[in-house]
């Protein structure tokens, strides 16, 4: 997708008053918007105990979990998130419903629409499929995407804001690196994208050439090959998973040679601050993208990152809902 | 199933008040008890919005979908309908509880019953599976016929019902005809049932010879072969889904010429009257039962059918309830 | 599992006040524990009508379903108990998720945790494996097994439990006889440990030689092979679900040679006390381990256990966050 594409594809996910109605994507989102969607889970996050709290601004709405691409973790911190703002939550199986009998995406939404959704949450394979969805409902309904193809997992990559935010500090202040699979990675395009719009002082990139983005200089990012030179001066190193399943071909090493050239091990952190953190969108492949002891140790925030999903996609729900009842 | 012994199955429905416990089949109700169904639909519905409302008239209910036969859409407005009611719904995976293990029909019944079921949604491949099922449980539990064979499909047709009554007005100013595979369509049988009991001016079957019911004097309906004949003077076209997976042999034509001779086109609908309203029960072949300039034409109510089937669900799920409360 | 080191395992499952904050067997329990989950259970039954009774003790808290060996049954149990409490629900499935994608046990339980779950129902193929996810699970978290191997299936004892001390009177009074495959029932290794700390005056165990268990003089049970003597003066006779996909070899007969030697029948019965109980875990094999007419008839207990295992659960799930809260 082209700048100038993505923004108007960005578009879409504002309402007249420019406050989000739908959750495509981080590209295109002011520094507000994004800023919002924080706070808004930071509100879900109760000060004292960090625990998650209910709030029933969803009480009376169904949310509709359409996954064409199965993924039982995402699916389940949408479920978790949607049931503690109140809303009712039906897991719709894509697999034995519209495709079965021949029927199109086009009239399957319009179908669900009708049985009163309010929400879709949609996982899909395809680039581009969350925003085609966007464009075909009603008014009524709001889209969260899920993860889409190569192109965007926004909710994932704010749930990485909350985190750098709560535990990092200021961006305006840090150095973030992003470990791995860029090229293939939705979670780095989104990440890219957030960093950036938040005011990250530095975005970096570490990759095999293979997996280096290819649009490296559009993203503003610096590119590196090689660990040792990446990580120097990094606040926050975020590994991706090895994708095995998205790779086309043979692009990547042995998870050996990987795990030996780019595994996150407390060796290689010696590269970056004393004090770095380390993060990973899960699940992880110990041995592989992570050593254990890095995993587990003190520096981690892979299972914060967990919990702080459930608070932004409350944050994204709620507001998705709020901006679509401006905009009727 | 003969009339008489069809009237005797429809008792099973009726408490000793005459008044809805079951709801198995249209057949053998009477034009209060339809009334009554559609009316308390309509009272789900706002008045000033047409939003459907939610009321907990089964709040601490626990409603068990039992679906034999898998069908995602049908099952998701019952789960939508009895959420907005204020139960509890548990979709029961036939295929790996019973089967599996080899306990009967009945003692899977009684055991879902022991877990404080109080209400069954049942959809079978087999016809009169629900009145079966009705048979066998227990006075505190209630029964719907989400589908059962060829039998009966009496919620859809009381969706389709509300919705000539809200957009077409009084049943007896109204010619009626239905379009397709009438033999096999338990949609067609219970939406001819509804029609006659609500005093539908004229009921009309359009249908090759091979798919025409072979009991349509006894049904009260006047058959034709052509369109351009029965369409004459219709108020309301409904379309039936061509269900290839049903048809046991090659009774059927091509698709193709299925379409030419049997298709909702803007041509042929030029033999109806001018604001002939179109519907179809879906999920809809397009190019084959309808053209798509039908379908998504001002003059279809495809989609309001869906909206308004939440409502019907309600009214019938609720209805059951007092019912079987009043038996007990 | 020896014997001093089930103890400890019990260990586990009680909090610094020696409450039950997980529950993951009957063994090492103490007949108050037992009696506080069967009074509590009973609370939850309306003395009048004998429904069971919704009470919002955990609103707010999300149970999640961890069925690593697929049961419909007790999945369904377990889902309308927590409902009945208020709880929110997630089924996760786990073929889906963690084992295709090469994460380990660990890891998932960390996340599902992350996932702000509160409760952990288990169900396990391999022994031991409940105990195994409460050593791992932060103090936050309460897990209840819901059978696990050869080795537990604690819920369905407590039901049994209720069920005697419901319709057989006090335990002091009472001979009980197992029938069947004791040697590879986690359901009858959990019930003669609950019957032996409730104080039953004589458990008795009945089986042909290669299904008795082999420890049974440390179960302080009484062994015996026919049935005209093992169940001489019983007031409380348990059949065992023949569970033919769990033995390893033919050390079973044919299902009519174990129904002429050990299928309860009202001819066999005649042994027993003339008002004896019939019961049985379900779904039962009609003519294998029971005769139609026992089971069907008014000695038979069969679906109260059903029904009273929507209580239990209740009791066990609510007892376990409140010793769980008192932990942290």
């Amino acid at each position: 997708m082209h700048r100038s594409s993505a923004h108007e594809a960005s578009r879409l996910q504002l309402n007249a008053q420019d406050r989000l109605r739908h959750f495509l994507t981080t590209e295109g989102l002011s520094r507000d918007h994004l800023t919002e969607i924080l706070d808004t889970a930071e509100s879900f996050i109760d000060p004292v105990t960090g625990a998650i709290v209910n709030r029933p601004l969803l009480a009376g709405r169904t949310v509709m979990n359409l996954f064409f691409e199965p993924s039982t973790r995402t699916r389940t911190t949408f479920e978790v998130a949607a049931k503690r703002l109140g809303a009712d939550v039906l897991n719709i199986d894509i697999s034995k419903s519209s495709t079965s009998k021949g029927e199109t995406l086009r009239d399957m939404l319009w179908n669900l629409e009708a049985m009163t959704a309010d929400i879709f949450v949609v996982r899909h394979g395809d680039s581009g499929a969350a925003h085609f969805i966007a464009s075909q409902v009603t008014p009524k309904v709001a889209v969260i995407n899920a993860g889409d193809g190569r192109h965007a997992h926004p909710t994932q990559a704010m749930l990485d804001m909350l985190t750098i935010r709560r535990h990092a500090g200021a961006f305006e202040n840090l150095i973030v690196a992003i470990v791995g699979d860029i090229r293939h990675s939705r979670v780095a395009r989104s990440e890219i994208h957030a960093l950036q719009t938040l005011g990250a002082k530095e975005i970096r990139v570490i990759a095999p050439r293979t997996l280096q983005p290819r649009d490296f200089d559009q993203l503003g990012v610096k590119v590196f090959e090689r660990m040792e030179d990446g990580l120097v001066d990094v606040d926050v190193a975020i590994a991706l998973r090895v994708q095995n399943e998205r790779m086309e071909s043979a692009l990547l090493p042995s998870s050996d040679e990987f795990y030996a050239l780019y595994g996150l091990t407390r060796d290689k952190l010696k590269h970056a601050k004393p004090d770095v953190l380390v993060m990973h969108p899960g699940p992880i492949n110990r041995g592989v993208e992570i050593e254990s002891a890095v995993a587990d140790g003190p520096q981690s925030l892979i299972l914060k990152q967990v919990n702080y999903g459930i608070a932004v996609r409350m944050a994204v729900l709620s507001l998705a809902v709020r901006g679509q009842g401006e905009q009727r």
